[in-house]
């Protein structure tokens, strides 16, 4: 694995906390950590071109492995060249496993060590998910970034249950690096292991230290944002994050709200991706300077302000929060775009001004003032981490 | 009505037919003619924003006011300055009276020659529709080409109904007229009366007669694209537009295909507008110089060419035909966005070169080439003016 060292440069470390500021080196461009990864599930961001992207600030999108291997294919992605010329964004992509969607939206025939028999939530049709394929599938979409194939269940789960599961991640996971570097992408794509474990420290440690024995390029946090109460996900964080290498990128998987975001990164996470800031915005609700607001309201039928009158993105410097309004009202597609371009830019603002506390070593300042609502009254509480199992 | 001599200057006159080509000169900028007009029926072209239509190069957009006042009511539009600065659209606006949408979308109640009550299409609300309401509220939209408020029948229909039609449609123009004059902003935003009179050359006469009385400012064909075949529309042009004024805009209200475009252009119109082209890209089709091209067909899944090489629109500079079917495959509005823009840019790449042949005295060449196929093999072939009765 001499090739993926360095890849990963950690430039400063945050006085009291855990969090790193640093930079990941991939093919397509250098991402700035800690990085928030909006999610492109089926080769876009929904309503957004790629030039909307960059202008709102994305450093590195994901897109997902699930639906982009039903349509149009990864043979079609394939025979574009891939996935960023598919869908023209040159910025470095980051491709999920597919485990996630197996689990959550296909119709599950059997899941066998061997793998997923899955039948597609589109049409029904019955498809077979291994290890091996979910590497080939993500080989032939050419992300930068890819994940192995593990298995990811419900919040909460019996012990036993878990630890069956994470040593079935692990067998994966040794499956997906071997296949990785047989037959796959290794100088051009890191392949990361997915920690998994659910709420049980013991666990997550039994699956860390396995998953390290295989020295991935980097490392995620699998099998939170599940349902679980925010107490959990940060306990968690800090029963598992201490155990991954430092000169790694460690990525935690599907959270996004701004106050997760800010604990996890306190925790030592470079990486984090979620569909809510988008889809939230599709739904007519942003955040502003002023806090969240949800622009469908009747309230703002003759509120001729921008979204957010701090903010520098295109929809707030030409378009009132009535416009807007009429817009998502009226099921104009322009609306929901509106929306979804300024809470994208709204959370890569606060993402810049979250690196910057922690390159100057202000992340106390910086976390108690967004608690205070300071710069925006999110209604946010700091999560008190829960109580976990001992064993 | 002398503040309106020469807002609309012709420039020149085509040496074969009818044609001519000219500038228009409006409070929001100078519009080149003959135009297209894209419809933004809800404030929005859909899919599309502002600056958008301004990358295709539309100059001037149509917006519905049947829509406007329902939703978001032209009270608020009002309220935002008007509809220019609501949309953020800072070109020239064009508004239809509402008559026809009240005729073909919401439940009819009643017609009388005060005008037309009737139930919203939304929610079933009744409102009541006269020529001094739709001038109100095109007053309070404050576009800059308003129209008047006028009865459209379907085709066919009788001699007796259509002259029945024209004659109220002709006591609104004055009621029109007369609230504009008083009431309204005649300084500001030209009216236009609507010759009626279905296909009965002599009623076209005696609409377009009785509306010169008035002295308008423009005059627009109305009761076509109601149905009727291509070659009724060229009669109905042959037999009308020769009875309005030469030194004011005439404007063909409803129709958007290459061909009719063409021959209307060629018969002396200046203006014309269609939901078509937008439409039909929304539902995947296409106009290319190569044909017109339905790209959600599975023969495209594999196609990595721009919808159309030899297109400069922002469609055609990034994103293959593989990649915008699956975006429509998959429902993602990009996918309609790109379509939308290019079928715009299309239109009004063919209404520059159109411009160019009335300038250069070639519609004959221009024409012939067309219905050849040469340039885009759209598959049209030339009206056949159909024989209208006499009398």
């Amino acid at each position: 694995m001499a090739g993926w060292d360095g890849w990963f440069v950690v430039e400063h470390r945050e006085a009291h906390s855990q969090a790193r500021a640093g930079r990941l080196v991939t093919p397509h461009g250098v991402v700035e950590t800690p990085v928030f990864m909006p999610v492109g599930t089926q080769a876009a961001v929904k309503t957004l071109s790629p030039h909307e992207l960059r202008a709102v600030g994305a450093e590195i999108i994901l897109s997902n492995t699930y639906h982009l291997y039903l349509r149009p294919g990864s043979d079609v992605v394939a025979a574009a060249g891939g996935l960023h010329r598919f869908m023209a964004w040159d910025g470095p992509i980051l491709t999920d496993s597919g485990g996630f969607q197996v689990f959550s939206l296909a119709s599950l025939r059997q899941v066998t060590d061997d793998g997923v028999r899955f039948r597609s939530h589109l049409d029904g049709s019955e498809h077979l998910f291994t290890p091996e394929r979910s590497m080939a599938v993500q080989r032939d979409l050419g992300a930068d970034i890819i994940m192995c194939f593990d298995e990811c269940l419900a919040y909460p789960a019996r012990r036993d249950e878990v630890e069956a599961s994470v040593d079935r991640t692990t067998r994966w996971a040794q499956r997906c690096h071997r296949f990785w570097q047989e037959e796959g992408n290794p100088e051009r794509q890191a392949l990361f292991g997915i920690v998994q474990g659910g709420a049980y420290p013991e666990l997550r440690r039994r699956s860390a230290e396995a998953l390290q024995e295989l020295d991935f390029p980097g490392y995620a946090v699998g099998g939170l944002s599940v349902g679980e109460p925010a107490g959990v996900t940060v306990a968690v964080l800090d029963a598992t994050v201490p155990l991954l290498p430092a000169d790694r990128p460690r990525y935690l998987m599907g959270v996004g709200t701004p106050d997760l975001i800010l604990e996890a990164v306190w925790r030592g996470i470079d990486m984090m991706d979620c569909v809510l800031p988008t889809r939230m915005a599709r739904h007519g609700t942003v955040y502003t300077s002023e806090g969240k607001l949800t622009v469908r309201n009747a309230a703002f039928a003759r509120d001729f302000r921008p979204l957010d009158p701090a903010c520098d993105c295109y929809a707030c410097r030409h378009f009132t929060r009535a416009y807007i309004r009429h817009l998502l009202k009226v099921n104009e597609t322009l609306g929901m775009r509106l929306t979804t371009l300024h809470n994208l830019r709204y959370l890569h603002r606060f993402m810049e001004r979250l690196r910057q506390a922690v390159r100057e070593d202000r992340l106390p300042e910086f976390r108690a003032a967004f608690y205070r609502g300071e710069g925006a009254v999110l209604g946010f509480r700091p999560p008190e981490p829960a109580a976990l199992p001992e064993a």
